[in-house]
């Protein structure tokens, strides 16, 4: 697309030597046009006469709006009149207006009134772009009027879009299917709103200073699309991003961060209850491989291993410093540890911008740049790398190796990650407290475990994001290789308010991080029990390769709940073709109902569940199962995990990898059923027909997001 | 309200007679006037000349429309041209449309043109009546337009309505805003618009055989409400209603069948794995005190107990007969049974219409309701009833007494129940399986259960009503004295279609259930799992007295997350007061959060704890606390959990009572305090902020329908 940016930059300049922050209508409307955006035809009237005049130019209907740079919300101000039909009363509604302007803000310097085509036909929508304090610039669409203001019926994305992008901006609103035209009204030129989005991305990517642009209504008709209304706020401050470092940056210290060969323990104690003691404790008796030095002015040894004054007094390199010391002594210990050369700093100490000492936490970044040193905390438990045997934390170690890497703002959240992961033996790769975020962020962590082959799926719990863009943009990139699952609290009003008194971070609109995230491919958990659940179900799940799921079970009262859950979890039910309805019918009892669920009934021995699973497993058509078993005498509840894993992995075996769930109804027995399903990648709950589907759902999900549902 | 019904049963009469089903517009405008309801100023044109007359009397502009009995879809057929300005254009409309209407149905009669007042301003609302298969008369409203037609933005009642009922359907749309009048625009009069509410719903009432009344649209400005168009269709079959039986007479049969003195197992057996032999190992084992008759041709004792050929040859009176042989049998044994007088014949045996022998089923029920015995089932696992001892059931016995009061429609959610059960320690009063509920239903049981001293709350799952407004009347009364919990299955378009292939029942709508199941006290459970989990929280958490909720938690991150499980569940976090915030503070460290959530840090002693959380139970401005526990090495899991049962023990010895409950974050430990907890009257989980939460709610919802949020 051609632009005329100096025609912009003229007006950005003239609004500069003004000393204003806000585009008249007519320099608004300039602005636009430059950007290739119709509005409607018009002229600026500044008498009675001159307005009847412009008016009778135009053709009637025309509507009339004050022009002032006083006055923002001109229908306030009584300064907007529309339907006028001809020339007298253009002469009679300029009158009006103005007088009504004067009574408004008698102050309010006039430059006239704007006379305006008056459109008539089409759909109402809004298009604008505002400067997000986590995302920088986004673009908002949405249907005009109250469907916005009253059902806040509207969708964000980050700015610049690409053309797929503004277009799943115009099917992502609920009312959508207005724009296609129901019930014979006239459908909206969706390319056309499109490539308007697009637009007006490019111009505040283009000038950063835009601080907000609203295009208030857009007409859209079949054929066209014009922005009657232009409202764009400047703001120099707007333009300025946050500081980022480069991928190899990252790698080269998140590298040595997670896998160092040597740690200093600053504060390392021998006496029992202490943060420095435990630390050691951890690190000693978590098995860690590396060299660990013990940092403390008035010890020889701890835990047997040699001590020393000071990080400086280590022989050869140290690639991470774990402080367990007060608050007010890490910025000398970080001067010395940052000359030492470590590449990472481990802030455990509370009593930094949490506790309102923001002036202690600034002079620690502050340190920590001028060394080239990275900062993950402070005000955090610390962090776990298992393939290293690396617990650097005060609380328990932990040494289930496995594929999933979680990270928690909150240390509390942290525990419970830790608790949640012992109880179900989930195998991690590590777990990271990020604190405080005073430096490293969840894409620093994004960035190390995309290339971590130890880590197959990366969950998080965040209050907020310092560099929202940065995130959506490294997730974008990583949720192509691997699930990225987001625990977003704080996602309600009464929640963002509890997130800013604990964390001092500004409360984001939620609606802006769903869409955002959504469009980052990461998976959002609406809960920390399911971001637990989907980071431990959906590694041992295969990829799916098409939308098409099959219910099988027992119990048809299981069948229709699971049948719910799917539409809950965007999950379709496969249309059964004649021939498989057939050949699933030749195995149940006539009663039984085919179509899917497939409803084999309740006192069926093994070899039903088995016959039908493996059909479902068989035909290339189905993509995913979802078993439903009812206990009965006829097959108990280990029968059934035991045929079950036995013909999943007959099929594994001949390389069938399909995803398979199972709700589990029946007595106690089917807990121990449960849990040997799980253990064989079955993913499987007693007494909830909604878990699994949940974690099929979070696997679909992230499949659909990275683009792997090839039969699709 | 005084209603024209002369002029009501004159259109009708009118209808029948010339065998007509649908109401012409001018016949509609005279029923809906009957009862009181505004329409515009309009007349009927038969000829262009006519049409400019009519017109020229009422004003311009007009709206025009055709009318005939065969064209129901008026725009479809290009009959409606609106805005019709002066009397030759009438004229001119009055030609398009007759010419329009013919090339649409060339066999349509035309009776003429309506020629109307064309109102102007205003919002558009539809308000409507339709017969529902499950719930007979009911009461739309919603915005016109796209609002109802795309958002399916709309609310429903039973009808006839109260006022306040009325009132409750205005404010229960999402956009409800828009009739208060929002930026500028004009508000409606909401009072008008319940009372027209009220008159259609009346209307159909009065007259049943009307099974659809839509005013679409209504028009309603700030001083009037007009209905400007009518559509009314009759059915006589619309006013038919299903059979009742009194609260006496449910009472008389469930006393017998839920308390009987004397059972009979029909098809008793002493062979192991049938299932007339595991009824009578249930009956035996589990404890049940009454006389226990084996009732089989071919055995003279079963377990001990003297067998008889018939139930005929019982000695004395017997209350329920237990089926335990084939269908094909059921119709000559029930009636035996039903000659020697049974209250109750529980029907255990499959084969009736749910594999769709329908016809066995109603000769069953023919056969039960000439001898006034009620049936249970067929298709059925039995019931339990734990204050007598009662397990007639196939499956295991079980034995935990206590509140909670569950029925199932289908016998692998009624397993899930009873596995959920004991692994809980969940104590129930009785297990009811009610599958295709040939007879009785849930209303039945509700009547039941209202009554029964050792039910506290009622959980039941269902995929269908037999009768939607029996039911909705009597949990209406009965929530209000005892919770009373639904899990509607089927709920979901998807969910529905596998309804109907398990059940053979009408897919109600979903959106119909869910109105009328609120307004009638229920609490409805999104899933299985929420199901178990409320019907075995929510009678141990103490009413509330009021709506203000306190958080109290040791880690920040929890408090996030549970203000957000507050805000899903539509609890009210306390906007603390000055002196109650000052209090908190007391206990808390300087760079603790007060204010709601209360942050007490992590770092805190156990008496931090107990200290907030006796100021919570102790400030009656306070009415319920959620705790957040952070596990750490100074208050280790079970310490909280015993310092907390231990301060609200104090506070209820002391006759304070107010619910609490409890998420708990850390090592596995957290497991043990959570069951502790739980076991003590707090409501308490493990790695979860929502499952706490979400139990508070439901205790909340039926708080609120029932009234007793006095300090509120």
């Amino acid at each position: 697309m051609s632009y005329d940016k100096a025609a912009v930059r003229a007006v950005l300049d003239k609004l500069a030597a003004d000393g204003r922050d806000a585009l008249t209508a007519p320099e608004g409307r300039a602005v636009v046009e430059a950007y290739g955006i119709r509005t409607p035809g018009e002229g600026l009237a500044t008498n009675p006469e001159d307005a009847a005049g412009v008016a009778s130019a135009l053709g009637f209907p025309v509507v009339m709006k004050i022009v002032s740079p006083d006055i923002l919300h001109k229908t306030d101000a009584g300064g907007v009149i529309v339907g006028v039909a001809d020339a007298a009363a253009a002469a009679e509604a300029y009158r009006t207006i103005v007088r009504n302007a004067r009574a408004y803000n008698p102050d309010a310097r006039i430059v006239g009134v704007q006379v305006q085509e008056q459109l008539t036909g089409g759909h109402e929508v809004i298009v604008g772009a505002v400067t997000d304090p986590t995302f920088g610039k986004i673009v908002a669409f949405g249907l005009g009027g109250v469907l916005v203001e009253v059902l806040r019926d509207v969708t964000f994305r980050l700015a610049p879009t690409s053309p797929a992008t503004a277009r799943s901006m115009i099917d992502g609103i609920k009312a959508a299917e207005i724009l296609r035209g129901v019930r014979g009204a006239e459908p909206a030129d969706t390319e056309a709103l499109a490539d308007l989005i697009r637009r007006v991305s490019d111009l505040v990517t283009d000038f950063p200073e835009l601080a907000e642009v609203d295009l208030n209504p857009v007409l859209a008709t079949a054929t066209s699309v014009t922005a009657v209304d232009v409202r764009i706020l400047v703001d120099p401050d707007a333009g300025k991003t946050p500081q980022r470092f480069t991928r190899a940056e990252i790698l080269a210290s998140m590298n040595r961060i997670m896998r160092p060969a040597s740690v200093a323990v600053i504060g390392a104690s021998a006496e029992d209850g202490k943060i420095g003691n435990s630390v050691m404790k951890n690190l000693v008796n978590g098995g860690f491989a590396g060299a660990i030095h013990p940092v403390n002015p008035k010890a020889s040894e701890i835990l047997g291993l040699p001590a020393v004054q000071s990080v400086g007094d280590i022989p050869g390199d140290v690639d991470v410093a774990i402080f367990a010391i007060p608050a007010k002594f890490v910025p000398a210990a970080l001067e010395e540890a940052g000359a030492k050369g470590v590449a990472g700093a481990i802030l455990i100490p509370s009593g930094f911008g949490e506790t309102g000492n923001h002036e202690l936490q600034d002079e620690v970044v502050a340190i920590a740049r001028k060394h080239g040193v990275r900062i993950l905390g402070p005000n955090i438990y610390g962090y776990y790398y298992t393939p290293q045997h690396l617990s650097a934390t005060f609380c328990t170690p932990y040494d289930v190796q496995g594929g999933v890497a979680l990270s928690s703002q909150s240390g509390g959240i942290g525990m419970a990650i830790l608790g949640f992961s012992r109880s179900a033996r989930m195998g991690v790769s590590a777990i990271v407290g990020v604190g405080n975020k005073a430096d490293i962020d969840e894409d620093d962590l994004l960035t190390f475990f995309e290339d971590d082959d130890h880590t197959q799926l990366i969950a998080m719990h965040l209050e907020d994001l310092k560099d929202g863009r940065a995130f959506a943009e490294t997730a974008q990139r990583v949720s192509k290789r691997k699930p990225v699952i987001v625990l977003k609290a704080g996602r309600t009003a009464q929640g963002a308010r509890a997130a800013s008194s604990h964390t001092g971070a500004l409360a984001g609109d939620d609606a802006v991080y769903d869409d955002i995230l959504r469009e980052s491919g990461v998976i959002r958990a609406p809960g920390l029990n399911d971001m637990l659940e989907y980071a431990r179900g959906v590694p041992l799940l295969p990829t799916p390769k098409g939308e098409n799921v099959v219910i099988i079970t027992g119990a048809g009262g299981s069948g229709v709940l699971l049948s719910d859950a799917c539409v809950d979890h965007q999950l379709s039910l496969m249309r059964i073709p004649h021939d498989l309805d057939e050949a699933f019918r030749a195995y149940i009892p006539p009663f039984g109902a085919a179509g899917n669920p497939v409803d084999i009934t309740g006192g069926e021995p093994p070899s039903t569940y088995r016959n039908t699973i493996a059909l479902g497993l068989s035909d290339p058509r189905i993509h995913a199962l979802i078993l439903g078993y009812w206990h009965t005498i006829v097959t108990p509840p280990m029968t059934f995990a035991e045929l079950v894993v036995d013909v999943v992995e007959e099929f594994r075996a001949k390389g069938v990898h399909k995803p398979v769930v199972a709700s589990l109804s029946g007595d106690v027995e089917v807990e121990e059923a449960s849990e040997y399903l799980y253990r064989h990648g079955v993913v499987a709950y007693p007494y909830t027909t909604e878990k699994p589907v949940a974690v099929l759902g979070a696997k679909y999900r992230w499949a659909r997001a990275a683009g792997l549902l090839t039969d699709s």
